[in-house]
C-alpha cells in the first residue's frame, strides 16, 4: 500500500471514530510530515484525496479541517452482506410466445455506440430533459417516422414520450376519464389494458369485433363511454384492419359524442406485403383522436420507451396529469433514440428483421399446413408478430394452451382474450421470436396435441 | 455523386415504385455493368448496399432477388414535414422549490464515463436485464447500500428496481390493496400518493403527525387500513423522525392488524450532524415493511430510478402485479448506475453534495435569523431538503405563497399538504437547488411579503 494510502486511511479512520472532531482541524501538511517522517507532499495527497472524497475541507491559507457531516457512512462497514449474486436468470421465450422480438438480432453494437456516442458529446442530455414531455430530438424523429410510415401529421411538441405503452395507456385515461367513467374496449383484446381499466376504477364497456372491426358504442341506454381504445390497424390478437367504412363511423362517434379515441397502434411497422394501411389518426380532421406507439415490438421490450401523440387541444391536459403523478419514462435513453433513428440504423434494424420475421410467419405457416393439412385455418393478415390458428367452436382451447405449456409451449388460448360469454376458440402463435428451426420443432411438439383435439 | 449510389438510388426508386416485383430478381450484375457502361465491381457495391438496408436479397451463387417487404417505407418520402424543433426549454428551478437537487452539481462526466463503459463492454446489458425485477448487479449494490447507510438486511432477490419513488409506490398499492381498501396516510404528506390512492380507487385514512410521529390507526370503528404508508426518518414535509416508540407501536399493528407498513424513505441520505437515524424496516422481525428508496434527491429525478425492498414471504406476488401490469423501469441506466456504486463514484458524490447542501441549509437558516429575527421559527432537523418556516395559525400562508410565486419564487404553502380542516401554517422551503447568493437574492424578495404577513 502506498505512504499516502496508509495516511489517508489512518486519517479517515480517526475522523469516523470522532478522534477529530467535527468542524477540528487537522495538523498542518508539515507539522504531521514530519510527525511520521514522510514527505511533505505525501501528506498533501493524502490530505487532498479526503477533500476529493468529501471528509474534509481545505481553505486557502487556513489548513484543513473535517467537514460537518457525522460519520453516517461508516456504520457497520466490516459486517457487509456477502455478495448473493446469482447467476442471471436471462431465458429465451418460449416458443410461440406473441409479441416477442428476437434479441439474437437486436444491433447491440450500433446501439451501444449511438449511447457512448451521447454519453461523449452530450453528457447533459443523458441525465436532463428538454421539458416534461421528453428529449425534443427523439419528438422530432418520432414525429417524422409516424408521417413517413403512418400518415400521422403532428408535431414534436404534440409528442410525449412514456415508459412503454402500458405507461401511455395509463396516462391517457388519467387525463381524459375519472374513476366511474366507462371505457370503450375490444372484445376480444389486450389484456393488460383490462387490468389498467379496472385497477383506475373505470368500467370496460366491451365492443365486439366483427369483420369491419369493432363495433360502435350503442347510441342510446346505460352509460356511454367517454373514451374508447381501438387496434384499428391489426386487431388484437385476431388480426386484420378496420375497413375504412368503419373508422369514419367511429371518427363522427368521437365528434358527436363528444368522446376521444386512442389508437394502440402496437406494431404497425410489420407489415410483409403491399403498402401499409394508414393509421386512424391520419383520417382525422377533428382531433379527436390520440395516437400511441411503441419501441418495445421493433426495438426491445426493456427500454421502456412508447409514445402518445397528442391533439393541440389536449397537451395542456396531458402535462397536468403528469405533474399530478410523476413521469415515468427514462430520459437517458432518448437522446440515444433518437441518434439511432437520425444515423438510419433504426430503418436499417426494421428492415433486417422485418426480412426476417417475413420468413418466419411463411414457414409457421407452411409448417401447420404440412402438419395439419386442412385443420389448419389460418387468419393470416400478412403482418405483425402472431396469428390466430382457429380451431372449431367445440374445442377446448384452454385445455391446449395448458397441455402446450406442459411440454415447454407457450401458446395462448384465443378464448381467454375475451370477456363476453361466447368466445371463438383458436390458439395465438408468435412467430418473431424464433428460427424455423426452432417454430419447426414446436410444431412438431403442438401438432399432435392439436390433432387430438380436432380428433 | 458518387456512381455506384446513382446506380443504388435508381434502383431503389424502381424497387419501391413497383417496377421490379417482389421477390424478382435483379438483372445479374454483369449484364448490368455492361449495359450501363460501369464497372462490374460499381454494381456489386450498389446491390450490397441494398443488402445491407434490407431492400435486397443476395444468395451465394444465385444472384439478387427483391425482398418480400412490400414499400411500406417510400410513403411520401418528399413530404416531411420542416423539422420544428425549438429551443429547449430547460429552466432552472426557481428558488426554494422543495427536493430538487442541483445538477450543476452532477457529476456528468463521471456518470457519462460508466454509461459509455456498459456501452462498450456489455452492451447486451444496456438491453436485457437480468430479470422481471432488473439488473442483478446494481440490486446487490442497492443492498449494500441500505445496509451500511440504513441498517437494512436484504438479498438482491428482494429488491425491485421501480421507474422512480411513484411507480414504486403504486406497484405497492396495486400489489398489497384493492380499489375499496383503506390506505393510511400522513396528514400532512406528500401530494403525490393522495393522488395515486384516489386514481387506483381506494380512500385515504388520515393519520394525524404529532411529537412522535404520526397516529396509530384507530383500533376500532370504520374501515381499517390495510396498508400505511409512513415517512419514519424524516417525516414529509414536517421533517423530524418519528420516535423508536411510535415505529415499535406501528411494527405491532401491523402484525396484530395483518397490515403492511411502507416505508418511504426518501432523503434520508441527507443528514447533516450526527449518526442516521436507523430506518423503520431495520427494526421489523416480522417482515410486514416495505421499504421504497429513490435515486431521484441524490442522482437525477429524470433518470427515473427508485427502488422497492419486499418480504421474502411477497416477491411472488410483487412479480405477478408486474406481470399483470408490466414494468416501467427502463434496463439502459440500471448497468451504468451499478457501476456507478461499485466504482465509488456514488459516495463521491453524495459526499460532496451534501458538503454543499449542508452549506446552503445553514445560509438559509441565517438569512432567515438575520432577515426576520423572533419572527425565524425554524422547524431545523438538520437533514432533508426543505424544512418548514412556521407562521402563527392566524397567517394565510396560501396567500403568501401566490404573492411569492407572483415575484418568481417556488414557496409552498404548509397548509396544502393537509388534508384536515385544521392546518398548522408556515412555508416549505428548499434549499439544495440554489447556492447561497441565489438563497440571498431569494430571502431578500420574500422577507418583506412574510413580514407583512406576521405584521
Amino acid at each position: 500500500m502506498p505512504v499516502f494510502q496508509q495516511v489517508y486511511e489512518g486519517l479517515r479512520e480517526r475522523i469516523a471514530s470522532g478522534v477529530f472532531e467535527n468542524g477540528g482541524r487537522l495538523p498542518p501538511t508539515r507539522a504531521l510530515a514530519v510527525e511520521l517522517g514522510v514527505s511533505r507532499s505525501t501528506i498533501v495527497t493524502a490530505y487532498e484525496q479526503l477533500v476529493a472524497e468529501g471528509y474534509v475541507e481545505g481553505r486557502q491559507g487556513s489548513g484543513y479541517s473535517v467537514c460537518h457531516m457525522g460519520e453516517v457512512e461508516f456504520a457497520a462497514k466490516q459486517e457487509v452482506p456477502a455478495k448473493q449474486i446469482s447467476a442471471p436468470r436471462r431465458s429465451r421465450p418460449k416458443p410461440f410466445s406473441p409479441g416477442v422480438p428476437d434479441m439474437r438480432h437486436f444491433p447491440y453494437r450500433q446501439w451501444a455506440r449511438c449511447v457512448a456516442r451521447v454519453a461523449r458529446n452530450e453528457p447533459e442530455a443523458l441525465v436532463i430533459p428538454d421539458d416534461l414531455f421528453g428529449d425534443l430530438r427523439l419528438r422530432q424523429a418520432i414525429c417524422e417516422h409516424i408521417f413517413q410510415w403512418r400518415g400521422v401529421r403532428a408535431t414534436a411538441e404534440q409528442v410525449l414520450i412514456t415508459a412503454g405503452s402500458g405507461d401511455a395507456l395509463e396516462i391517457c385515461i388519467r387525463a381524459l376519464a375519472e374513476p366511474g367513467d366507462r371505457i370503450g374496449l375490444e372484445d376480444p383484446g389486450y389484456p393488460q389494458i383490462r387490468h389498467f381499466v379496472s385497477s383506475l376504477g373505470m368500467k370496460p364497456l366491451w365492443l365486439e369485433v366483427g369483420a369491419d372491426g369493432a363495433e360502435l358504442p350503442p347510441a342510446s341506454g346505460g352509460k356511454k363511454p367517454c373514451l374508447v381504445v381501438l387496434t384499428p390497424t391489426q386487431q388484437y390478437p385476431l388480426g386484420g384492419a378496420m375497413t375504412p367504412g368503419r373508422r369514419l363511423e367511429f371518427l363522427s362517434w368521437a365528434e358527436r359524442a363528444n368522446g376521444w379515441l386512442i389508437e394502440d397502434d402496437y406494431d404497425s411497422e410489420f407489415r410483409y406485403a403491399g403498402r401499409p394501411i394508414p393509421a386512424l389518426a391520419s383520417f382525422d380532421r377533428n382531433e379527436r383522436t390520440i395516437y400511441t406507439g411503441s419501441f418495445s415490438k421493433i426495438f426491445s421490450n426493456n427500454l421502456r420507451l412508447g409514445y402518445l401523440v397528442i391533439p393541440d387541444a389536449l397537451t395542456q391536459r396531458f402535462a397536468e396529469t403528469l405533474r399530478r403523478f410523476g413521469g415515468k419514462a427514462s430520459v437517458l435513453p432518448q437522446r440515444a433514440l433518437a441518434t439511432f433513428f437520425e444515423d438510419g440504423e433504426f430503418y436499417r434494424h426494421l428492415r433486417r428483421v422485418r426480412r426476417v420475421y417475413a420468413e418466419r410467419r411463411r414457414a409457421l405457416i407452411d409448417l401447420l399446413k404440412s402438419e395439419l393439412g386442412a385443420g389448419a385455418k389460418i387468419e393470416d393478415p400478412q403482418a405483425g408478430m402472431q396469428f390466430v390458428l382457429c380451431l372449431p367452436d367445440r374445442c377446448d382451447d384452454a385445455a391446449l394452451s395448458r397441455a402446450a405449456g406442459a411440454i415447454g409451449l407457450s401458446v395462448s388460448a384465443l378464448s381467454t382474450y375475451y370477456a363476453g360469454s361466447n368466445p371463438r376458440k383458436g390458439l395465438v402463435l408468435g412467430f418473431c421470436g424464433f428460427t424455423p428451426e426452432e417454430l419447426r420443432d414446436g410444431i412438431l411438439a403442438l401438432a399432435p396435441l392439436i390433432r387430438k383435439t380436432l380428433a
